[in-house]
């Protein structure tokens, strides 16, 4: 009865660990990385932590441009068939994650999502000052991003809504709530499983493809939701638009895109570190 | 007349094999893993095997969630020019699984589908019991998936067929049946050529790209058998779809979407075993 | 005035070879293979020349099946925007070459395509009688699929020209000519490309990825020349329509999907041979 | 206080630098190649100077061959759901500068945009003989794909706009020199970080997938940047079409799909340098 990490790969060859119940996975290829402290002076001095947040509102910057802009192609022509349609948007938005977290995954960890930084967080990845100043950057790139959107043309930015998440006629709240909330999770997750260092170790297409999969999560909530919400799973992405839109009827779903997203990527950091990994019971031998 | 085994790659350098007819390649790189038992007890004591079975819920309880959710954003509108249109209907289906697969491969090995189970099992690459398992787990996340999906509207849900599989109008049940067997088929042969032991030891790309060309394969029979069946090749899909929709036609057709995959699945484990992996003429050197 | 190879990755870092005009160059890394003898017996008495031809056909054969039910639920609707689209049809081609050319690369090279067979041929990578027998099975297997997708709707197929290639009207036969001379010449460049075993040993990128870029080159030529002649640049696909749907106008001008195909990739066999590799000045050191 | 570089990976795990602001990162795993010089006499003398000229050559005329033959494909139809749409058009360009890109990188790095030579020059990445070469030969390459489309149909191709670069109706010249810009920054980022031989050590997937993002971050701006300019982001492509195109409103605009381009590259190649490298800062220890 010795607890044996199993090496599954696509497919499932056979199994061979025999690993109690309620114990976790003993690993022979991996040693978990100390969790980060919440607050780190030394960080503070240091070039690359401001260079990360530079980063960071780069991406987000960039982000919220090249998506707003193609929102306001499509919502502008009476025939969405003359335009890159709605399946265009969520192109825009999961492709942008997927090239953005290619470029910056070496200099921030590419985050570009206060949501994605909070899940990563919980899970003790970065430390409380760096997740801040990540958060801070990043919603300061999305109000930039969705500024310059609205420089363009300001008259269709404000006659088309803006970019700005609500919840569509014909939804509750709770709905929205839940779109969020599970769109989040899908997100989160797909970041957990890309990261996760133990999995690196075995399945050597993880770390290579990691990018990839990250947009494409993106890719499919938008597919899915945006009928119900315009879909945010990214408060920065919402907020920035928000601002720059600021119409009430805008603030007045505006909580759920903050509250549903940091609830999503909570559940998604639970059910990663606890049924996937069985840190919990990493304690008991 | 030696028995030695090909190198081939993409675009066929030359073969240099000269192995007689009704032998199989000796491999000098791989040895063939022993298949996997029927019944294999310590599985059930093992945290690994409920905590793979869980993944497998979650995985198609995410799949159909979003799935079934995009495809209630597309019927509902009159013009299909306003929405993702059916053809992301099918990016919908193949992201989703090239998403899932990614995420869940290390854990479960990625299935999120009986028919690919069964696949599997036929090829004795899983232990019966676990077999079941992973059917009855996908068969209760694809429920709770469609469910939650027709939480948000339920009116919505019904008018529009609950993103259930039925035969189109003007298809005989003979033109639905052949049209999942074959496309089954193409899903499963594709996750053997992904997951052949023998092939990836050669090809380096194989395993890096895996989850990619199986997410493709089933975007590539969505785009080609919507019009017929809606596209099953998955009888948790079809099953979560058809519980909670629960109308008398979708139950009347419902046996095309187990019976097709299942066959298609079970032709495509034989294609690969016996004409591709020539296994059948392993005993004889 | 030495004749060393350069290192060059994407981007173009500094070139470092002074290599005399019209030499080529020195391979460090690499020894180029023998051609491959025009006949070679020995073949003939191996499984896996059997087995190539098998897994040609079958490819093929689903090659054609999944597009040509795609044209078909294209066509068939008066309005585009409740199918998948021309853009849906121009993914089903790529796609379907992407996961075939990935199923298939190490069981035969994955050619799926005469006019591949015949580039490599010219370039000598694979014996006459293995090209005419890649040919012959190739051809097989497209009228097998497109005789599947005839078999459900028969009307429906005769109706909405079979998915046969035709010049479009407005276009001469010259037009349709040189859309398939280029068109083909930009898959079978993409071949060699990924093919090349020089440039495997450098970029460490091209063996991983090459069954994507030759997926999406198929993709690319069908968006743009769908609409001048229905896009063959595949022999067998274009006989294998042809011979199903046999109408006099298919038959008119199917010469073209010959002779077009043909000369494309001669021109991309010469062009890679030549300028890339220049393997005609490797004889004067 | 050491200078110890960090080892970032998507996700961010512990960031374990402590490097004082306003100097470098120490690299123990890369050492910074020379700048090329501006001129360098041995170059041409060198076969692979002139072929990856010629190869720049080459890709430049495809890309603009299938991208025009695409553009006209779609505007000459009043449906646009009986075209790929204008989705489709921009997956054609970014489509075709991922395939290119992985065909010529090993050849000439793959530039196929003056833009995109011009900010690699800026990082003294390759000679400024090269660079000047490379520029001609791509627009030569554009304005031969281009005229062979107009070849195809003349009428038209005139009567279309012939894929020339303009400044849409309602907007400002200034909107589209801005548009420019942020496209080309984006796009010219992407190279950078794909190509950035410091990452490359550290982050393995950077290499390998590095033809994908950069494709994807010519198809991403085209989405957002089609309704605005039409989207050039490549001086040889803006140039190609205005020459066969030649009608005055597309040589009113002209200036801006240069000076917008060379802003942005030069603009990139600065963040590059200067925040993510920090070279600037390096002879200070």
């Amino acid at each position: 009865m010795e607890g044996k990490e199993e090496d599954v790969r696509v497919g499932a060859n056979r199994f061979s660990e025999r690993q109690p119940i309620g114990t976790a996975a003993q690993d022979k290829d991996y040693t978990e990385p100390p969790p980060a402290p919440l607050f780190e002076p030394g960080e503070l001095s240091s070039w690359s932590f401001y260079r990360a947040g530079i980063a960071e509102f780069m991406a987000t910057f960039l982000f919220l441009y090249i998506t707003i802009l193609t929102v306001m192609g499509v919502v502008k022509s009476d025939t969405k068939c003359s335009t890159v349609g709605i399946q265009g948007i969520a192109w825009a938005f999961g492709g942008m994650i997927f090239a953005l977290v290619y470029c910056t995954a070496g200099i921030s960890g590419g985050h570009i999502n206060p949501a994605v930084t909070f899940g990563l967080l919980l899970a003790r990845k970065l430390s409380l000052t760096r997740a801040l100043f990540y958060m801070v950057m990043q919603c300061l790139g999305a109000i930039c991003g969705a500024g310059v959107v609205k420089g363009f043309k300001k008259g269709l930015y404000e006659g088309n809504g803006g970019g700005a998440n609500v919840v569509a006629a014909g939804y509750t709240k709770g709905d929205g709530l839940g779109a969020e909330i599970v769109g989040t999770f899908i997100l989160v997750y797909t970041v957990f499983s890309a990261t996760d260092a133990k999995r690196s170790a075995r399945d050597s297409h993880v770390p290579i493809l990691a990018p990839l999969p990250i947009g494409f999560a993106v890719f499919l909530v938008h597919l899915a939701t945006i009928p119900i919400t315009g879909t945010g799973i990214n408060p920065a992405r919402s907020l920035g638009a928000a601002i720059i839109y600021n119409k009430k009827h805008a603030w007045d779903d505006h909580w759920i895109f903050w509250v549903g997203p940091f609830i999503g990527a909570a559940l998604a950091a639970m059910y990663h570190q606890v049924v996937i990994r069985a840190i919990p019971f990493k304690s008991r031998p």
